[in-house]
């Protein structure tokens, strides 16, 4: 049984030495201190680690049942959806008013990173209810958030959110699903939602499905939908759940991984809703719900990584293969573990710099977006709102990678089942695909982010960058070599780049789309090579733990110089423009 | 159900255009016309389509059964492997003399790519009995080779290669397998092996197994490893099966892919078999059948992206969402086909540049392999061994990146099993793996290839891409600018990274092999760079198909602005050598 270790160390570090969480938090959480953190941490790794983890190849295995238009989820889930719910983890950073905790989003995400890890197919279900808790608080009637939120917030009803339709997926603007108003200010949405993870499953009272849908006088296109809140259950007066709805699940898809969590086709027969929010603005209360959904598939991304990353290092040190050039270091035995070999070392640095790497960007994107909520912070929204894209593709296209990386460290032994390696590949690959694929991500950082507020928020990322390196230079040459220097060579490909979109942006769309995917690749890079900066930077000037932070250093100087280096590969591939990819007509493909 | 349309259009270009298989043939293939070969290779397709594909998504679903020591292979598996044995193609390249129809190599290679792209699976079974069939041709004595070889050219029985124990799959110096010999002149196999593709099924007569073993005499090491023919039933007077051997499976792998391929543990209690060649050269013997199994695998990876990218390319031009940005292209549909964006552009055209590249590459090694087995061509013979290595992990890292690219395109599409195409990135994964992880394929060839002969080999391979250049420069300004100086400009990267190697491999051997993995890619990018130079060529001078021709030097153009600038990003990691990657301590990780 493939075992996981939460790394609460490398929390802690990350939230306290290079965030400083405690030092300048967000008002309402001044006593968020390092044992506090720990305290939490600790828990939520016990749950992970003896609970969550040990279902996962079970979840893989058995999959969800599908029996007379309900859902069985795999053996143990219902009891562990139940310990997750009276340990209080799906009120960790809720609103108060509803019976949250309050706690920063960045503590949440800690957690978060925990149970994805130790269990994503599972967490999926709680990742979905915290979206639609997300969008009923900030667009939600009062009567409606009385109604739903603390059952929400308490783990006793879950969210989903319906997006997509057999035509429609990334072009929300081709929706069919139909809402009609009722005399009584209702509405009856009928139609069919596609892929809808956690649809229907057996794990809580009621799902509160958040549904786009049109009106009957809605205008064409993504200008006339409007988001519906259809309840599984119709809540009777006294709020808990009475008759039932008729939204019913149709069947479920088969999937390469995520089996554990119930991806539904589910049809909408004049199924009673109330609107949320105003009419025909629909998508943009959504995305209240996509941009956070977006932060946790990043999150998801590395999560999958780090697990990958920890069953390739135990392999690598059990595992005896060959012998070390520089001479046996385990005489005694038949040969020495596979971690001595140079290749080994560099798939595991790989791995290893690009999880924690992953883990300090996502963090640092909770922590934006507390200050965007809590203090009204409107320069770390924009900022968060322009990273958004980059922590979603980067994170998953790097995260896949690192499990595919990670599996290939065991070679064939990651190849079977046992040893659950292949399961984390498959299911990580789902995140470069929902919650919008990653070339959405791409077409969203160049054709929207960029120039958002006449580029406001990328001026004050790049000011932010060399505002770190002018702060930091000259103190340390071995700083200054290691980390400064890539990451000022790394900047100026950024802005190269940057430069090359604007004048392609308003002359030539198709270069700078051409581009697209690359700009967030180099984008990505320049923001973990900050984040491995002031990682590199906070161990360097932490009084404990030496050998920690000896290898904190050497992992980013790792990263600085063996991946950094890519942005100069995506400058050079945006700087070709449109002409080698738009050249074929579409019959030569 | 997913379809499959051979490229035979494409492969005769290779054959033809390319490599010119109708001009300098090889001894006794002189009568190799266009029309000999459009029509094996018509017939291969015909095969593929209509039996091998269909029976892909079977495999998956069904695997193989283990029933009392024996395997059923998925429905419909043993009617096609009559099929592929009643069409002669068990026997196209092999010896006459033993009922083989002598066909040149180059051309079952052509015929592996389709025969593997539609089924890798169940096409597995007949490439591990050609890789014995030329083990036992090559070290076989006159008895065992008529004993052995007309059966296996039949397809009457099969073969397998047994290397892997459990505490052994690299590090073949740890074989424990004992071979005991017996008055008689046979030796009595005892010890497990594992992860045995095609160990056991029901598609054959007989099962000839050839396994690694230890004389009881034998030196420790590799040096002491000797190789038998262990045949699952043992041959009568006659020729025919007779009594059943000490040698059975003991049972299944469950595994991520090619399900439809028996991955076995096999079991040999004092199995009766017969040394093949010299004792204590068994590992020298199992390389004959390594080395063409290696490019095999190579050919299976690009093989698998070519099958993903097809998938990929009728889903684009099928599925509308969205306009173009230059106006609309199907103004009568709800939307245009997604064909029309850049990023789905771009990442078709990343698949068709890397499979038909792949493509020209394996041909172009298989012509190597050729030269050197029948015109005695000692160039031709170093050159393919310097390139097995490179063909075999580039073109599988590749593949899987392209399968995954694929997958990329339909989206959520790609991730339900439907579509069959996470089907064949499951079963892609496996090429990066077997026959020698590709760790091991970058240490082969940093570790032996570049040096063997004094690097005779190396030399020759970079003066033959020179001289291309040479040979070609100034004539054509567009083909100067969009090939040949790309291609210099990627020489000179490997020119550098080599030298550092040399320099590295005699002071610093760490140097060289922490860049081992980013040379291997280097090289392989220069080799592709090389082919697609080739293609753009013979494309340019060719005087038919004039669309075809046009595509083949657009998709040329993109590889070598697109996807050759990363030999740049590999020198740049090569020469950052062991520091970044050896620097943690072995706790740290």
């Amino acid at each position: 049984m493939p075992s996981y270790t939460a790394p609460v160390r490398d929390m802690m570090f990350v939230l306290h030495d290079v965030l400083g969480a405690d030092r300048h938090g967000i008002p309402g959480n001044e006593e968020l201190d390092r044992d506090t953190t720990a305290a939490i941490l600790t828990e939520a790794a016990k749950l992970a680690e003896t609970v969550l983890a040990p279902l996962n190849r079970t979840g893989d295995a058995q999959g969800c049942r599908f029996e007379n238009a309900t859902v069985r989820t795999p053996e143990g889930f219902p009891a562990a959806f139940d310990a997750l719910r009276d340990g209080g983890w799906t009120a960790l950073d809720c609103d108060p008013a509803y019976g949250g905790q309050g706690l920063p989003h960045l503590i949440s995400t800690a957690a978060s990173e925990i149970f994805s890890a130790a269990n994503m197919a599972f967490y999926m279900y709680q990742g979905l209810t915290h979206g639609a808790y997300n969008a009923i608080h900030a667009h939600g009637s009062a009567a409606q958030k009385a109604l739903y939120l603390p059952k929400m917030v308490a783990g006793r009803w879950s969210g989903t959110m319906n997006l997509t339709e057999p035509q429609c997926g990334t072009d929300l603007g081709l929706i069919r699903t139909r809402a009609e108003p009722q005399p009584d200010g209702s509405y009856r949405i009928t139609g069919q939602k596609i892929w809808i993870s956690a649809g229907e499953h057996d794990l809580t009272e009621n799902i509160v499905h958040l549904v786009l849908a049109r009106l009957p006088d809605a205008p064409e296109g993504v200008r006339g939908i409007s988001l519906f809140v259809v309840p599984k259950y119709l809540p009777g007066p006294d709020g808990e759940p009475g008759a039932r709805n008729t939204v019913s699940c149709a069947g479920l898809e088969q999937k390469m991984g995520i089996h554990g969590n119930a991806t539904c086709v589910m049809q909408y027969d004049g199924a009673v809703g109330e609107m949320l929010g105003a009419p025909h603005a629909g998508l943009r209360a959504m995305f209240t719900m996509m941009n956070e959904a977006r932060l946790s598939v990043g999150l998801q991304g590395y999560a999958q990584g780090a697990r990958a990353y920890q069953m390739a290092r135990e392999f690598a040190r059990d595992r005896l293969q060959g012998r070390a050039l520089t001479g046996a270091r385990n005489p005694e035995g038949p040969a020495d573990p596979i971690l001595v070999h140079a290749d080994v070392r560099r798939m595991l640095m790989e791995q290893k710099a690009m999880v924690e790497g992953g883990r300090a960007l996502v963090f640092w994107g909770a922590a934006l977006i507390d200050r965007a909520r809590r203090a009204e912070d409107r320069e770390a929204e924009a900022l968060i709102s322009l990273l958004t894209p980059v922590i979603k593709a980067f994170l998953t296209d790097k995260g896949v990678e690192t499990t595919v990386l990670a599996q290939q460290v065991p070679g064939g032994a990651g190849y079977v089942r046992d040893t659950g390696l292949e399961q984390i590949v498959r299911d990580a690959r789902i995140t470069m695909i929902y919650e919008g694929t990653n070339g959405i991500q791409a077409l969203d950082l160049v054709g929207r982010k960029l120039g958002a507020d006449g580029g406001k928020a990328v001026m004050a990322f790049l000011a932010l960058v060399t505002g770190f390196i002018a702060e930091h230079q000259g103190q340390d040459s071995d700083f200054d070599a290691g980390f400064l220097t890539p990451l000022a060579a790394a900047l100026e490909d950024l802005g190269a780049a940057l430069r090359y979109m604007q004048t392609a942006g308003s002359t030539a769309p198709l270069d700078a789309l051409s581009g697209a995917g690359d700009l967030l690749h180099l984008f990505g890079h320049v923001c973990l090579g900050l984040m491995w900066a002031r990682m590199a930077r906070a161990a360097a000037v932490s009084a404990e733990d030496a050998a920690f932070c000896a290898a904190k250093i050497a992992t980013g100087r790792f990263y600085m110089a063996r991946l950094l280096p890519a942005t100069r590969l995506h400058l050079a591939r945006i700087e070709t423009g449109a002409a080698p990819v738009m050249a074929l007509d579409e019959e030569a493909f």
